[in-house]
């Protein structure tokens, strides 16, 4: 159950791919510091472009604001959108990278996607935009 | 990415709904003896039926066969029929609980849901059919 | 940050004490199984009533349904209730219990307080409503 | 229940926000030795600014003192004044920080705050002040 | 660092025997519920009688009580007493269990003491007053 | 219990402070190899020095020998004559690793003090003295 | 490498299926005391029936012997016959069972296969013979 | 239980040893980013050489692709391939890395073997290929 | 190096077998009340009858004394007769309960051995005395 | 019991002391790559050479070889030859590692001792032959 109220809640409207999703921004109240912000999503699933069957794992954000931070609710609706799409994981994990710095243009950032096995082997992957 | 060859799969046909979705069966082959099977299935999300939000979990089901067994392949697909369907916890877990029931009559079957927290809550449901 | 829209969130009201907030309920689906729903809430602080000082826990709710359920986002607003109110630990456990069996008289309940150390000592409390 | 005696124990004043709370601080003893201190501080709440909901985290700081340490019991009142008090998680890890460094002047200074989820996404801020 | 204020406190007197120190008490307020209180005291210390070294250990308590409940301030104070007192493993757990009984006279108790090991040989004691 | 014989036994005669207690060496035998070395200590207990009320920890050294190393038998005895000495945790640590570079004159050595929450702060601090 | 001598060691013979296999016994030097040996064996594999594809696995045999104990290191070969042995979860935990009470005829006997995941589920299995 | 239909599934045929086996490649995505592939496979079992008794442990590869990834299906069959064939520990890990290089080309590789226990001694192997 | 001191020490006289050592026991002071004494003892080796190679376990002894404890030093050596002796793990486990009620007569015992694995077998034995 | 079989077995003579044992080694398959090769040996047991008491340890060694690998039968008697002999937790270190190095002049190495405690205190050294 949501924490919306069971009364006045409609439908968030969901997105059918990452490219209809948008990563929204705020303003950096600290831009001078170099501090590191993470979003620990252990809530995520995609679809095997092959078989349409369903794959899960965890997504790991770290970065390090320039002007502008994500909103993390616009974060798990973005991430939400994989949910009915087919994507291979090394892809995945990328394409989070890529638009998390479409949308913020960090100083640093990095995705870390460590998806559930499948056939015995699981696969992690980390991928990485500017330098620490 | 599946276990099945690039090449040759051809998409599993997705049931919308547990409605649609069919557990299947194999004979039991020890009858006799009262032995415990258990599927510990961490791969679960369904939709909140208020928000249509994801919410996610992970299902274990033990049961006692009578003549016969849940085969696993079916299970998958079966758990999958919820991914964009709404559901509340409470009656997810006891909806699976009664399916499994339907499907294979077993002298003694336990559904438990353990659902990721919302607003800081985590919900976890389990349900029980016949007596051990 | 919550989960509602940063444009059109109103904040919810909050209540200064356990006797203003209010635990709702929802008609339970299976009314005829003897199934076990658990509440894990990590987030809960109250005042120490002598010092003023806040006091840290979790507290678990397992209860046995009758013919109503708890609502969950009703629970979350009643528990934010105790957090400018005085209580002592073994207080706080018995009256949630009492709050739960006046608003569902459930056929089973159990409430368990987890309280952080204090003075080198930390306080569990474990009280039951009817039996199992 | 706290540490005081039940009789003599009078009410610590609240400071209602992080502004009117002190940071009091002790001479360093050992100046010359550049030595780490880390308070582990797991019980931290705040208000969510939108929405007026709680927020529950834990804080860890880790800090070279100059000449003056930070006294543990201001901390814990100055950590206690965010109780109802607005602010998001990134502003929070930034603004203790800060808070810190004004004062005692410290060689070295870190915070980390570690917030629990919401949707599904739990938030995590280390911000750091020189160089070590 | 005490919770007490730097400049106002002052030392509390020290028992020099668990016979010299007190166990306190207030009125229960759910005397008609059997609830049971856990005291989970990591920080216990006694001397072994026959060498003088000190041992270390953590003291766990559960009890139901009947009419009174024991104040934890002043079970931090009585479990101080050992402090320099020499008292055999076996012994100080069943004397921790006998002057709780003498104190409150609980409907149940039982004391846990799990000491650190001496000679690669760790002793845990678990003694039981009345029927749960 | 010690490992003393019950029967032969006599008390170690305990020293009331650190400047009383002695930390022995003994010659190391590999001088010229660097080498770490680390006493890990679980069993810590000194005094406030305000309230008088215990403090519990746990110390660990690590330290690259030069000619001396320390005698493990006479660090337990050294470290006991804590117990009834008031003390800071920043001041401990820091009187520890003065004491460890008096006696053996190591090539390089750290001193952790991890201590047990007060007020819900717990303090760790870690000192070191020379290049490793 | 195994325990055996490199230059004395002859090959094991290795049996092609659980039939050929042997289970050794050796006789309870304890038969009037109903005592239970457990063996832990993480090192399982056989193969799938349907697609050849490797299965591995952990299996647990707990038991009361009566006249007679099994020999591990025939049970360590036992094991290792099903290796290139096609067999479903449910059937190899039964048989496994059903060979160790042929050998011994214990009092009592459990066995349980804990299978890694394929298509996201875990199986496990317990089968028991007799009462404990 | 494998993912296939019990229909339709044809026995993949089995390498008789890794010479056989094939490690299948597909294009990366992403060549112009240093990020890191990781495959963690739990489920490998090869012969030792010298006494024919099966060996087990866990394969770890970490990778940062050129143009070619590993793709996970010919992996599984790859390490299936070791599984009636005899090899030392120590050689099976730089085999496995050699046998990666040769299929991928990769800028950066890591194989890592974690064998179980052999006479009381397990063994670990850590091999890496270029410059990370 | 051991407790005690390095001047006056003597070498503690080393049985050759369990036959030779002596279980030494100290009176009860609670006769009256049926509490459990645990011993945990991590530090255990014996000889293979058959190979003479060393195996290595964990002994854990439960049990209720009636009018006589078993004395902590005398039980170390007790179990250090083991070190050059061949014995079985059944029966090592077995032979420590007989040792024990010759001993102390208790009103209950329990001996659990916890051997580490040979050929990838670990073996488990827990042999009961009496009724709890 | 050990992997040989019960009838052909004769006992592997025991050596008295490091001296009388032999490190065995084998050509390193892989000379031109540095790769690292770890054993885990957590049965390691040594008497002190003050009082004739038994020591319990872990052993980790580490090396990149060079022309020749130690052969890790030969290592677990090497290891096993420690059981009757006295010696320092510093030495015992120390000497393994110069014996390691002796038997196969590695391009590197490093020995771990983890050894268990005595009167409350844990002792583990680390010792390290040329550089990484």
């Amino acid at each position: 159950m949501d924490d919306l109220s069971l009364l006045s809640a409609s439908k968030t409207p969901v997105p059918h791919s990452p490219e209809e999703a948008q990563l929204e921004t705020f303003e950096n109240s600290h831009p001078d510091r170099e501090y590191t912000i993470t979003f620990d999503c252990p809530e995520f699933t995609s679809l095997c472009p092959i078989t349409g069957q369903p794959d899960f794992g965890k997504i790991t954000i770290d970065y390090i604001a320039d002007k502008k931070c994500i909103e993390s609710k616009s974060l798990k609706i973005y991430l939400f959108s994989y949910r009915n799409h087919g994507a291979f994981h090394e892809e995945v994990t990328n394409l989070i990278l890529d638009d998390l710095v479409k949308a913020c243009s960090p100083k640093w950032a990095r995705v870390t996607g460590n998806f559930l096995p499948r056939g015995g082997i699981a696969i992690h992957v980390v991928a990485e935009h500017g330098k620490r």
